[in-house]
């Protein structure tokens, strides 16, 4: 049985996508324009991811800051790259209190000028480096057209930002991340991602080289989904970031930064939900197991009592869901909200010595025993979904991706079953812009694939640089 | 011997605290004027104010969300007392990109409208009730003076907003919020509070009523620590938030809010620190043991580790500091960051079968065997410090609260060596401006104290209404 809420997904994905979201209480709209809710549901979501990234990224030796909301505008000026690129989507401050301010702020929409200007007062000698910090915050980028979590104008995320002696160890950090990003995605999310360096068109505002992780959806968009900057000594110079050297000469520092955010909610209700709403991987799910009595006997809310406690207590979210609804409305709830595992108890099954495991993933129900080992049953089946869900999700993407260095082929696949397209590029911004006019198919990023001497670019014939992933973005 | 870098805290209170913010690197002046940077020191002791907290929070119901930053104008003036407090301190966004905005938007300086509007469209049935909600974040107000985490433009807190389908709900709230903000004070902060609710003329501006946690600081300025506010029906009637109510008739919501901010940071530095730098109580100190090895002898630095890992194990963060400064450095700098313990081991002590514990609160040096059971020593010790920070606090709060009805002991009191002091109120503003005129004397909350009929108010000797503190405001 369908949930009758929620649009069909192969139908209208656009519109299932929305459905999702407001079906399983994420996010929803608000009264200022381009912004959303977080509600509960969401936000523990991101709680969820915060917590494990966080985790990593202090493993390896970074630790967290806040900078000011605020940049003043001839702060933000002094790279020129980084203001044409996001001067146009600023939010600015001119009035404070009752006051027109003469120098108006920008709402970060991004911090890269304020960690310059706070390093610049900071660092001295290479004694002082590295620095490796990263700030979870919210920033503004003012978009013209959003979609929950995946385009807002305020966003959350977290950006790293790091200062190095030496262009070799900035540059190993930018690759670092990068790993961590990939790590987290297919780890935690499920998600398998490509990873590779955008074109020189697609890079950040300022940075001298953009690495990214790229994931296609149910529907064969792509998503950035992270990306890791190397910014060599671009800013370092423009804000006067230097130390003294093991040479005892002034050099300014090499640099890097990172980022992603609340967008990977909108990934993951991409890559694995359903029509029956949201599908969780188990090491994200901010609520594991739902224990669901089939009426009000007392041994069956005993056993539903010890079960909760026991997986509780090994770590596996588990909450009994006593509310007076009824079984089939709690089913459909804790379905649509995306709660990996359901453990039904009812008296009459137990008569018989069995108890019921519904997986989110498949909606398979098993029986088992009610003297099983639980913990270890709930312990596998979790597991199970986890792999599962990834392994669904890479035989998806590798169904929908393609090689071709054909451009009819090209333009047949993107106009009929789009997905990841491996081409040869030469390497010239004009064949990208071509290519932009199939459905806006973009460069996705650069693999490491090397390039053979025959090899040709998709768009112009003439000889290929790089073999490029290509994509519909979103 | 004295940290130089740090003023005398009695020669110069406001100097003495500038000096400990710098010298335990907890935060560093922005360009951003009245914005501070959160360095890593600082950042750190929110994050774990923040884990504690939320945790107690989520204890007792509550789920967290996100609401946007921003405030359209016309939203935001619907609550006319609310606006009339507020408007004079928002930071106004006039453009978005590069588009005039029709109406422009505040930059939240508290959430209420925002939650109120969001309650409206999603609150139909006494069924939906309550919904406890809280939402860590960002907030701006324009403040003219500002000093680090005291008063600072924009700051970091957390604001709980509820509504309950009746008063006496709602006022339990209020009343269950502002005991875990005194509970979080006194057993991880070790500061005691004086609690009780705000005159009509200092509570929250849209509020019935306010109840508020009261600390005094080391010079014997009271600090306005958190608050929670009752607000009966009155922004349920501006925002329109009614449900049907158990006889199936349209009623307006009772809402409560809740918040404490980074200002926290500012009350503990100020009522624990001592003129060698932070002073932090353990059950708050990010890092709670620096183990720091004399020498680099192997037996030496393989005890070190291996005390540091079975600290580790039993969740007292702890690390071993092997870096190449000298130990007297590394003594100060863990001093000046107020690590609460330091463990020292020595070749020579090792040989005599002794290491030594430095306890920071009281400076003081303790040789214990170095086969002692090293877990239940610091334990031990860690407990006592925490208590005697609490007791230290305790009894210079009480040796500096005053019980008065004397308006010239009043103003004695106030010009010499000033406090809290307990006085009689009639209830009339007068009295309370009348009051202000002695260093800015201001009333901290109305006690629960019974008021006698001969009773008389401190300013104008009419019959008291109430038992106030009064103090002087940070």
């Amino acid at each position: 049985m369908k949930n009758k809420a929620i649009t069909s997904r192969d139908e209208d994905f656009a519109q299932w996508y929305t459905d999702v979201v407001k079906a399983a209480h994420l996010a929803e709209y608000s009264n200022v324009k381009g912004c959303i809710v977080f509600e509960p549901n969401g936000y523990a979501l991101w709680e969820k991811m915060q917590s494990i990234l966080d985790k990593m990224f202090k493993e390896t030796g970074h630790q967290n800051v806040y900078m000011p909301v605020f940049i003043p505008e001839a702060l933000l000026k002094k790279e020129g790259e980084l203001i044409a690129g996001f001067a146009p989507e600023c939010a600015w401050v001119t009035t404070g209190g009752s006051a027109q301010l003469e120098d108006r702020y920008a709402i970060r929409p991004t911090s890269e000028t304020l960690f310059c200007d706070y390093f610049s007062t900071k660092v001295k000698s290479y004694r002082d480096l590295p620095k490796l910090y990263n700030q979870w915050c919210n920033v503004v980028r003012w978009e013209k057209e959003t979609r929950p979590f995946l385009r807002t104008r305020e966003f959350l995320w977290q950006e790293g930002h790091t200062i190095h002696e030496t262009e070799q160890e900035a540059k190993e950090e930018t690759l670092r991340m990068l790993g961590i990003y990939e790590k987290f995605f297919k780890e935690y999310l499920a998600i398998p991602c490509i990873t590779g360096q955008k074109t020189e068109k697609e890079k950040f505002a300022g940075a001298e080289s953009t690495y990214t992780i790229e994931a296609l959806m149910y529907n064969g968009v792509a998503l950035q989904s992270a990306t890791s900057h190397y910014f060599g000594q671009k800013f370092s110079k423009a804000y006067d970031v230097k130390f003294l050297n093991r040479n005892n000469e002034w050099e300014n520092v090499y640099q890097t930064s990172w980022g992603c955010t609340t967008r990977m909610i909108g990934g993951l209700i991409m890559v694995h939900s359903d029509e029956n709403g949201l599908v969780l991987p188990p090491k994200i799910a901010p609520r594991q197991v739902a224990i669901v009595p089939i009426g009000s006997d007392e041994e069956v809310m005993a056993l539903c009592k010890d079960i909760c406690t026991k997986l509780n207590a090994k770590d596996i979210v588990s909450f009994v869901d006593d509310s007076e609804k009824s079984p089939g409305f709690k089913f459909a709830e804790h379905e649509v909200n995306g709660i990996p595992v359901r453990i039904e108890i009812g008296k009459r099954d137990l008569d018989n010595g069995q108890i019921t495991l519904a997986r989110r993933d498949t909606r398979e129900k098993i029986n088992v025993s009610k003297d099983v080992d639980i913990v270890l049953e709930v312990s596998k089946l979790l597991d199970d979904i986890q792999n599962n869900l990834y392994q669904r999700a890479l035989e998806r993407r590798d169904a929908l991706t393609y090689r071709t260095d054909n451009l009819e082929e090209v333009k047949k696949i993107m106009n009929t079953r789009p997905g990841f397209i491996y081409s040869h590029w030469c390497g010239d911004e004009e064949c990208e812009l071509k290519m932009k006019e199939i459905r806006g198919t973009k460069s996705r990023c650069i693999t490491a694939e090397k390039v053979g001497a025959d090899d040709k670019c998709v768009v112009c014939g003439k000889p290929a640089k790089h073999m490029v992933v290509w994509g519909i973005q979103y």
